[in-house]
């Protein structure tokens, strides 16, 4: 365990330097090499290592101490997201750059930062104590960043194996390297994507413009219905099961010290478009979306290209917010795609996975039931302390916008709730070009989780 | 002459292998290339060849005979359309392939092949009658597939050297390898290209997903507002200048040997999609469209990349028929969209020229005025009896889809009226993948223009 113990950001810089990209397959030899690193680390720490195979990429499940003990179950994913558009990064993605106080490479801060954060600290508590009194199941998957479809059937056949206290994740965010967050939900997901097909090839759009309808202009006709002039998704019943936020959730997220100005100013939009009623930080946490993540159709190059293409194609998201249903949502959107789509076209939509938006009330806050499991009251309370100790600032309780689409599989098939501490920030990019991870934090929360630790026995 | 005369398909051969795409700058030597090929042609054939140097590409203004007789001028252009998509190509769109009695490659029939045809039979000629009484101005321009962005300038500064009593233009189509048409007219074109700017780069949708606008989002919205339902364009003004057919041009449009049920089965669509009121033939010829050419914004690769792009971009023609006016029509559109985008993005859209659609009346039809030049009362006439003996069915008069941007302009400013033969069918793939030239058409074609050229004297 000696680059854990001595050297936590090398061991990243490894870490990052595998590319395991989940979506394309051209880095599968990436997301082996990351898988091997995540596991030699896991042995190098104590624990029995298995690889559950999956149709796409194999789940690491690793546990360490006796079953009889309070059972602890910690989550990660060694994949990360494509490296795209490549020409925006100052430096290789996954060539890992320290500059600035900061790590930079795809998969620093998401998720790979945050599991080094704590196998570092367990490094430590493991050096100090060996027999530690608690039984960690790690769990480790290589699907999130696209949608995690393998992993409810895995749950589905080994969840015998997850039962546990408390789940613990560091895969959500904070405001800033001082103020951290307990991350309290996170939202659902469900992904699609739209085909639309028209002549069997590209045509000369004066040879024949004006005799059929052009696949682009039926994608933008579809695509525009799903939402009215206010940004509200007009998909019948996508709002249906949206539950408005407690009281509670909104005094905390007026404890956020972000200003609507510097959050537009970072994010370099001229106004803001959050759906009425909702500031643009409740939107983001207690609000659904539908968002277009890509489009594609025609002559992209350079000039103009007098052209009807054969087809053109819309690659949807919706974030989900509790009581939604992805499936039910996913299907929902995807009727009103083809309900609206003209026949003059031929219209294909796949659903491609989701999962259903998460929500827990930390033991003691208005409407928690008090039946919380002893490590679970334990682990928020010693979380809280042991945060404020190191950063300095109590910490906040907040849903988030992103989503971990197995966290509510988890609690609905093992029973786990859990203890999400947010370690990166957003200047840290994920999902974008330049992604790091802020190494202050990266200290701080190994100190921080070493206390934890310690003090959960 | 020498390959003119013996071996036309080697000509053209030669000619289709220089990739000369003008609408991207990596092919800037295979544009060289095919200019000084077309140069070569000419020079033997006996022309005075000089180059105009323009912003872009270089035109071919070639000279021969005594400037006191009959004026002929020819146009053609040795710029082809981008290749894209590459790997829908049976054959490599740059290495000519003959097969099946087709030769297959980018700009074999749009429009190197019909270049050809032309120098080939005056080869023919040349060689019989070397001092062919009229005199000839060869015109060959290297941006027709760009818009021709060039071409008013230069015609501005030179039209002098190009009056005449005639233009001879073949780059229009023909129902079949049988029937060809007379072209009477031309769309316009006005270009334009939409960017969407929203964040300062891509975003994670969960993270930020609520808060502001996806410029995907925002360019579906405003592309979408440019038809409605039926089809119809909706910006302000569009129809305005439109002017019905004459009724001749409905009756020879009946004419046309070709079922709907054909052309459906040929484009492949599962419906038609024309203007209320028009047919699809009549819509391609006689009504005005805006095409979407492409599109293209976030993440295209397989799978899902859960992002908010930073920005989005739309490609856009209209196909004009007079009256309508380029710029008019460009800056409405231009006007309609930045109208429609929300204030919670920037949006910029570049207008990347056009031309004026045309029309002429033959000489004898309803609506022609009898003042037209000798030379063009005579070359309609042979035309008409040179096709008719060589392709075995009269021709039809009919106005085209398609745009050559520069006919009206020469008209305009040059005052050249045009007659159209066209060559190629839709079977020929024009501006799509495995574009190639009917070298039976090739063959009559160049038999047709032998004799129309010796007739005309």
């Amino acid at each position: 365990m000696s680059i854990l113990l001595n050297s936590p950001v090398d061991a990243l810089q490894q870490y990052v330097e595998h590319p395991s990209v989940s979506a394309d397959s051209k880095f599968a030899s990436g997301v082996v090499g990351a898988r091997e690193f995540a596991c030699l680390r896991l042995k190098e720490l104590g624990f029995d290592v298995d690889l559950v195979d999956t149709p796409i990429n194999p789940i690491i499940l690793a546990t360490r101490g006796d079953p009889k003990w309070p059972r602890l179950v910690i989550y990660g994913h060694y994949d990360v997201q494509p490296p795209d558009p490549l020409d925006l990064w100052k430096s290789e993605p996954f060539k890992a750059e320290v500059r600035d106080g900061r790590l930079y490479g795809r998969g620093a801060a998401d998720n790979k930062g945050p599991q080094i954060v704590h196998m570092s600290a367990l490094a430590r508590v493991f050096n100090e104590i060996p027999d530690y009194p608690i039984h960690i199941t790690y769990l480790i998957e290589g699907e999130e960043e696209i949608g995690s479809p393998s992993f409810r059937g895995f749950l589905e056949e080994q969840k015998h194996r997850l039962m546990g206290d408390l789940l613990l994740v560091s895969d959500t965010g904070s405001p800033n390297p001082d103020q951290l967050v307990i991350t309290t939900g996170l939202r659902g997901l469900s992904a699609m994507e739209v085909q639309i097909f028209g002549p069997k090839q590209d045509l000369h759009s004066g040879v024949h413009g004006g005799a059929l309808l052009n696949p682009i202009q039926a994608l933008m006709k579809v695509c525009s219905s799903l939402h009215d002039e206010n940004g509200r998704v007009t998909v019948p019943g996508f709002y249906d099961s949206v539950r408005p936020p407690e009281q509670w959730e909104r005094d905390e997220l007026s404890k956020l010290p972000v200003k609507e100005e510097d959050y537009a100013h970072f994010l370099g939009v001229p106004d803001f478009f959050p759906p009425s009623g909702y500031s643009p930080f409740e939107a983001i946490r207690f609000c659904p979306t539908l968002e277009f993540n890509g489009i594609g159709g025609g002559y992209q190059g350079e000039g103009s290209k007098t052209v009807i293409p054969s087809e053109a194609f819309a690659k949807i998201t919706c974030r989900l917010v509790p009581d939604q249903k992805s499936e039910e949502i996913a299907e929902n959107v995807k009727n009103a795609i083809i309900k609206s789509c003209s026949s003059a076209v031929r219209v294909e939509v796949q659903i491609k996975g989701g999962g259903d938006p998460y929500v827990v009330i930390p033991p003691g806050k208005p409407g928690s039931n008090g039946k919380e499991s002893v490590l679970m009251k334990k682990a928020f309370k010693v979380a809280e302390a042991c945060i404020e100790a190191k950063f300095k600032n109590h910490p906040i309780y907040l849903r988030e916008g992103g989503s971990i689409p197995i966290i509510q599989d988890l609690k609905e098939l093992a029973g786990l709730d859990s203890l999400m501490i947010g370690l990166f920030t957003n200047e840290d990019n994920l999902h974008a070009p330049n992604e790091s991870f802020h190494l202050g934090i990266m200290n701080r929360a190994i100190d921080s989780f070493e206390e934890f630790f310690k003090k959960l026995i």
